[in-house]
């Protein structure tokens, strides 16, 4: 495995891994599980999930959706706003496969009405604290309104309340993810109650990863959608939604540059390769990525104390004790754990299994 | 011209106004312009400048080296750190066309000396206070040391002092840039009384934009290697290297939801799209783009307040005013100048000029 640029790693067996325990707290809890398959963005992983026995996916554009539709997924929910300049791709798509939208706005009934041809099935969105997009919760009038409108028209098949809290994004601790995920429940189940018994196949569906990765309680919830735990990455590992030896991916990153008066090593590994997403140390420092060890069979547990501590569009500065310094040698190649394993992949093009298998995907824009 | 989904807009006259500019400010101050092509990264992008009589460029990666020694470009610098584990690719690079690379370490010499099978061009890389990488313009010991090194290898050819100083982004306002320009100047300006009797055709090579825009004194300097004003941003308007109007490229949003009770449109196009760079407004929120509307030839100046103020993976949050609301419709599609056209670019893989002629690129990792 020859690495002489800024390749992004991939450790199959602790990505089946987090696969298969996600697919077993689904079964666990009877939830649907419809994986987000924005993180990885390829067709070869999502095989991985269908071996699983998952069916269903979920994805962040019509393109993606499409994607996924060529590579022979056929239930399908594209959980973003619906954009009506795309509805030609919808109708398209829709004639396919199994299809779910997100709707917000009665307007957009009012143009499906118009211009859709197939039968989609429709989610609304609804918002319980993340105020990102979606109706609130509580605006019963609004979602009484669109649920009418929908039920107008006879192609929209309403098929429930989809959320997503990424609020638990914005945490500090796992208590406090918990808090959200408990009131995320608490006004989805009081949606349900409402509307149960008009629409008795009705689901319910939540979203993001650190609710799913640490909450045990899942009463009243039907489907989550997860997709960041595919890999994990630091902001993950940050919000304590996963350990460090859960994280999937690392970027190979050759060491170009050093400078023993400020005790700083420069890797070729930038925004262009890692992006530009970073978290906050104790001391309010910027991290853009923990720095581990590349092994035989991977790469190591994160060094202690060391990360990168600016990042520009090629190069990332990692700030060494001086200690440590001589252990770092000009043409090493250092891992580097991303803060954001989807904006990562996003950018890179192509996983490197550490078994030397290249995994070539198109990056959907 | 039907925009369905982010896309990126390019004006293709101030696009080449601003490539004229700048050949224009070159010949004027008689410096040798050699533009860095990694904001475009597009092999037709290039041929523009090359109508306007460039024959030299700037490029950040071997492979993106390849990939313009490729589209017949045959004088390229490299400005990266020499990385030793590319030496196979710089061998073939080095057969085909005159490179230039960067040095820093003694170590490299020593390994080029053993691998090196072509001649190349050495420019030593100094640091004028930017910090990132490189020689302190004030460590002659060092200086001295690698330029003995680097003659007693026959296939190094010494060319010049190459520094970039980046840190005139950290700055607010033109004075402080001029002055960080002044600085670099006079520390290169030294190093050539030291080195010019011994090497009477070597280079001082400069770089960032904002001091190539700006400053109308290159005494002593030889060559400049400015990318960013290909395209500009917002970036670059803050720090007042350009105006918003020779802002190149925009990427065209659907607006895909809004909320009253906020006051806020969401759009079509997020992190994945623009990049999660961001400035600080004056009142210190952060600003991850500015919003402009669409015209048949293009686009308006900013909306006055309007501004991207979150930005998530494919969703971007418009704040506007209570009495703009209304003006904003589901399935408009409005305007975003990007805040680092250079990340923006890096991540569309496609230009969509006005005219309605797409420019496909690859991006390079």
């Amino acid at each position: 495995m020859k690495i002489t640029r800024p390749t992004l790693l991939l450790d199959k067996q602790k990505c089946n891994k987090n696969i298969k325990q996600m697919v077993l707290k689904a079964a666990k809890h009877n939830l649907i599980f419809r994986p987000h398959f924005k993180t990885h963005q390829s067709r070869e992983i999502g095989e991985w999930f269908r071996d699983s026995g998952v069916d269903k996916i979920t994805v962040s554009s019509v393109q993606m959706a499409k994607y996924f539709a060529d590579s022979g997924w056929d239930d399908i929910t594209i959980a973003f706003p619906f954009n009506q300049l795309e509805i030609d791709e919808i109708n398209d798509l829709a004639s396919n496969i199994k299809l779910n939208i997100l709707l917000i706005h009665p307007e957009s009934v009012e143009f499906l009405k118009n211009h859709l041809k197939q039968e989609v099935g429709i989610f609304i969105k609804i918002d319980c604290g993340y105020h990102r997009t979606g109706i609130l919760a509580e605006n019963i009038a609004d979602i009484d309104m669109l649920i009418d409108e929908i039920s107008d028209v006879k192609k929209l098949c309403f098929k429930g309340f989809l959320t997503h809290s990424g609020h638990t994004y914005q945490t500090s601790s796992v208590k406090q993810i918990l808090a959200i995920h408990d009131v995320t429940k608490f006004k989805m189940n009081l949606l349900k109650e409402r509307y149960i018994s008009q629409f008795p196949d009705m689901i319910i569906s939540v979203g993001d990863t650190p609710s799913c990765s640490l909450a045990e309680d899942f009463t009243e919830i039907d489907e989550i959608r997860p997709g960041n735990f595919v890999f994990y990455d630091v902001m993950q590992y940050k919000l304590g939604a996963c350990k460090t030896d859960q994280i999937a991916v690392a970027v190979a990153c050759p060491i170009v540059a050093k400078s023993n008066k400020r005790n700083e090593i420069t890797v070729y590994g930038g925004g262009v390769h890692l992006s530009k997403e970073f978290v906050l140390n104790d001391d309010c420092t910027k991290n853009y990525g923990l720095v581990v060890n590349l092994t035989e069979n991977g790469w190591s547990s994160p060094i202690e104390r060391l990360y990168i501590s600016s990042l520009s569009q090629e190069h990332g500065t990692i700030q060494v004790q001086s200690e440590n310094f001589d252990q770092f040698q000009l043409g090493d190649v250092i891992g580097i754990l991303p803060i954001h394993s989807c904006l990562t992949a996003n950018l890179m093009g192509e996983y490197l299994i550490l078994n030397g298998e290249k995994l070539k995907y198109l990056i959907i824009r």
